[in-house]
C-alpha cells in the first residue's frame, strides 16, 4: 500500500518507520508545510518521496493527518474533498471538534477518527523513533460512520504498529483524555513553573532532581504547537478535571496547615490504589 | 569494613547489594524490628547475618540507618549512644529534625547525615535493586559538624555506589528538597486522587494510561510509611511550595476560563524552559 503522511514530525515519522518496517506500507510519501522537514525526513529515509498535498492524497491508499489539532480543522475538510477512495486517519489527542466538523461531508465514510496514544516530549522529524507506538492503546473513534472497508483497513495499520485498539465514541474519548492525558501536562507544565519560579538556582534543580522531579516534569518539555490547541479544543473538560485537581491539592494543603497526618495517610492509602489498576 | 544497616528495606538492602559488589564491605549485618525482613534479606542474599542493634553496632565499621524519618528521630540518638568509633549515617529524606535532635550529643562527630537521592514507587526489602544508586546525587550534610575520618569514610561509601556528591547544610537541603522532591509526590497523589475520582472506570483507566498518566503518577505509588513523615518534618517548606504549585494551577485554570490561549502559550514556553536544566 502506498501511505502518505501529513506532517512529518514526531508521531508522523514514527508512523513512517513502523509502517514500513512492519510492511503495511510499500511506499510512504510525505507531505508537510515545511520543506525542511521533508528534507530531513529524505534524509532520514523516513519517507520515500515528498509531494505537494494534492499528488499526495491522489497517489495514496491511506492519507495519515498527523499535525497539530488547530491545524487539522482547517485541513481535514480540504483533504475529505479530495479523496476518492482512499481511506483518510488523524491521529489527533482531541476527536469532537473534528468529528463534529466532518458530518455533514459527502466523503465522511472514507475518514476514520483515531488516536495513537503514544508520544516523548520531543517534537519533529528527528524526534520520529522505531516502536513508539509498540503494545500502546489505539482508540478508534465512531467507527459506524465510516465505510466498513476503511475501518477494516485502519484496524490493520494499527495492528501492524503492534498496538491495542479501542473504540469510544468521540465526544467520550475527549472527556477521557481530559482525565488521564490532557490533566498530567497541566500538572506537569504547573510543576516546572513552580519549581523554576521558586528554585533559582538552576544547578541546584539538575543536581537534585533525581528525587521524582525529573519524571514528574517530563511532560513540561512538550510543545505547545501540539498542545495549546489540544487544551482549546478540550477547554470545557479539561477545566472540569483541573477544578477536581484544585481541590484535592487543597486539601492536601489544608491537611498540612491542621497537622491533620492521619487524614493526610488516609489520602495517600487511597492514592496508592492506583497501584492495582496501573501494573 | 563490615557495614550494619538498619532497615533493609527498599534503600538498606539496595544499598546492602551495591555496598557488597563494590567490595566496600566484606561483610554486611542486617537489623530490622520486622523479623520477616531479615529473612527475607537473609534468603535474597541481601545480607550476611542478622543480630539485634546493641550487637550489630557493636560488630560494625558503619552504620547505615535506612528507616522511615519518624522512626528515625527517635532511634538515631539511641544508636549514638552505643556508638564508640563507628561512623554512623542516616539516609533520611528531611534532615533538620534530625541534625537538631543530635546538636548536644557527645558523639555527633561520628555522625554524617546523607541523602541518597534515589529510590522507586516500591519498598520492602523484595524492592531492593542493584544500581539504584549509579549516577545520582547524594547530598552531604552539615559536613563541618562531624569529624573529618567519618566524613572520609562516607565519602568512600557512597563514591563507592558511584553517586555525585553534593554539599548542603540540613536547613537548606529541606527547602530544596520540598522544590524538587517532596512536591512532586504530592502533585503525583492528587492527580491519581482526582483521575480516580473522576475516572470510575478502571479499565479505562488502565487502557489509557499511555497518554502520560502512567509516569505522572508513579509517585502516587509511593508508601505512606515512608512519606507521611517526610511532609510531617517538612511540613513548613511543603506548604510553602504547595501554596505557589496550587496558584500556579489557579493561573492557568483562571486562562482557560478566560479563554486567553495566547498566555498559556507564554506559561508553557515559560515551563519548557526546563528542558535547558534537565537533559
Amino acid at each position: 500500500m502506498t501511505v502518505t503522511i501529513i506532517g512529518i514530525g514526531l508521531i508522523g515519522g514514527s508512523m513512517a518507520i513502523s509502517l514500513k518496517e512492519s510492511g503495511f506500507a510499500g511506499k510512504i510519501i510525505g507531505v508537510d508545510r515545511i520543506q525542511d522537514n521533508l528534507d530531513k525526513a529524505i534524509r532520514r529515509r523516513l519517507i520515500d518521496e515528498d509531494m505537494d498535498l494534492e499528488r499526495g492524497i491522489a497517489e495514496a491508499d491511506v492519507v495519515i493527518l498527523a499535525i497539530p489539532v488547530d491545524g487539522m480543522i482547517s485541513l481535514l475538510p480540504r483533504v475529505m474533498d479530495l479523496v476518492d477512495q482512499q481511506v483518510v486517519l488523524d491521529v489527533g489527542s482531541t476527536k469532537y471538534a473534528l468529528a463534529e466538523g466532518l458530518r455533514q461531508h459527502p466523503k465522511r465514510g472514507r475518514y476514520v477518527g483515531t488516536h495513537p496514544m503514544a508520544g516523548t516530549e520531543n517534537s519533529g522529524p528527528e524526534a520520529a523513533i522505531p516502536g513508539l507506538f509498540d503494545g500502546r492503546s489505539c482508540v478508534l473513534c465512531d467507527v459506524a460512520d465510516s465505510d466498513v472497508d476503511a475501518v477494516e483497513i485502519t484496524k490493520k495499520l494499527y495492528t501492524a504498529l503492534n498496538m491495542n485498539l479501542l473504540y469510544l465514541d468521540a465526544y467520550a474519548h475527549d472527556i477521557h483524555c481530559a482525565y488521564v492525558s490532557h490533566i498530567s501536562h497541566i500538572s506537569s507544565f504547573a510543576l516546572a513553573l513552580t519549581v523554576l519560579e521558586k528554585e533559582q538556582d538552576e544547578g541546584r534543580i539538575f543536581d537534585l532532581a533525581s528525587g521524582g522531579f525529573g519524571s514528574s516534569v517530563r511532560l513540561a518539555k512538550s510543545s505547545p504547537d501540539m498542545w495549546v490547541p489540544i487544551f482549546e479544543q478540550n477547554r470545557d473538560n479539561v477545566l472540569d478535571v483541573l477544578d477536581e485537581h484544585i481541590n484535592t491539592l487543597a486539601q492536601f494543603r489544608s491537611l498540612l496547615i491542621k497537622k491533620d497526618f492521619n487524614k493526610f495517610r488516609m489520602m495517600i492509602e487511597k492514592a496508592n490504589h492506583i497501584r492495582k489498576i496501573l501494573k
